[in-house]
């Protein structure tokens, strides 16, 4: 459907029309503009029509877009019903909230395994998983084949996980590692996680407030 | 320093700066050309020259910058040192991993309270701190002042929380709760996470990836 390449920006918007569109719908709405998905989501609505087109435009105008069949469009697009094997390597308190926070399932992808170093971790139960040691890890990618994976380790370790993950056939990271997995595999697809970055964007937004009421 | 209003994509980058001076800092280079620094950074030169000329510039061209200087400068801007004091509501899976994993004190804020609504979780200890009631929560605002609020509750309960937090004083939220407070609260800075966007992209990132190997 795409026409060659569309800029990281637009992809970046879509899971955020995915989820504007999901709520909409789940609200029982039928059809919307382009104004007022515009209005709701704080963007321009050219900005709307020129993100629609890089995928063939989706609706009608001036009839407005139908929210349920653009809501299955856009997660197409996305992937959400991929469901990509998927493992999780580090089982500690960020693994655990990840693996327990977030629905898998309806993003593209199907966590398979929990895989931690720490020998205590081993057997534990995160929802319907038990933690695996890693001496279990080249197996389980051999016969169960996952193309993605999390990275729930820190910075130091990560540089060999992802050289083996990498020879194992993995091909997708969702990376909290804060390791620059791109320079070292730059044909892997990355998602790296910076929540650091998220809380100064903020310290930034507060200074600035406190600095105008001064 | 900055003159008027800097723009958003801009303000989003500095983060991403203030890590790598960081780290660049930490392996021990002095000085560093804005076309080495684009290189490592993924970006162009002129690029990172137009972002750091919002704020006046940083730096002889030609001579490059200092490394620490500039690491410092940005961190001023973003307010890294400004320890605002900041409350947790939410002591659950996300809200423990958050608490546990984040430098609060090196990007800006100090966590001086968690808040959870069930009882089981008080008196819990998470890092120095001991999850209180919610009962407490208007008298501790009152008394220690907390200017933040990092919102680790689920959506159906952040409506209720938010007003509060407001009425209370609080004016910045990094907002892990999918609720729309800007919406509610023009005034109030936000920082919205979605970790579901992230791997959306991530989806997406990974079905590029195989139809192109198809």
């Amino acid at each position: 459907m795409s026409k060659g390449t569309v800029s990281r920006s637009v992809i970046r918007r879509l899971p955020r029309y995915y989820r504007f569109l999901g709520e909409l719908e789940k609200q029982g709405l039928i059809r919307i503009s382009s104004r007022e998905l515009s209005e709701r989501m704080g963007l321009t609505a050219s900005q709307i029509r020129q993100d629609f087109n890089c995928f063939g435009g989706f609706g009608q105008q001036g009839y407005g877009y139908n929210v349920k069949e653009l809501h299955e469009k856009i997660g197409e697009i996305l992937g959400v019903n991929m469901a990509s094997p998927t493992i999780m390597i580090g089982a500690g308190n960020l693994g655990k909230a990840i693996a327990a926070h977030i629905d898998f399932n309806k993003r593209g992808f199907k966590l398979i395994g929990i895989f931690d170093s720490n020998p205590e971790l081993e057997g534990m139960q995160i929802g319907s998983l038990e933690v695996k040691g890693t001496a279990e890890l080249e197996q389980f990618c051999k016969s169960s084949k996952p193309e993605a994976a999390v990275l729930c380790i820190p910075k130091p370790a990560a540089a060999e996980v992802a050289n083996l993950l990498v020879s194992y056939g993995i091909s997708a990271f969702w990376n909290f590692s804060h390791y620059d997995l791109k320079l070292a595999h730059a044909n892997a697809v990355v998602e790296n996680v910076h929540l650091g970055d998220s809380l100064m964007t903020l310290s930034y937004g507060l200074k600035k407030l406190e600095d105008e009421n001064k």
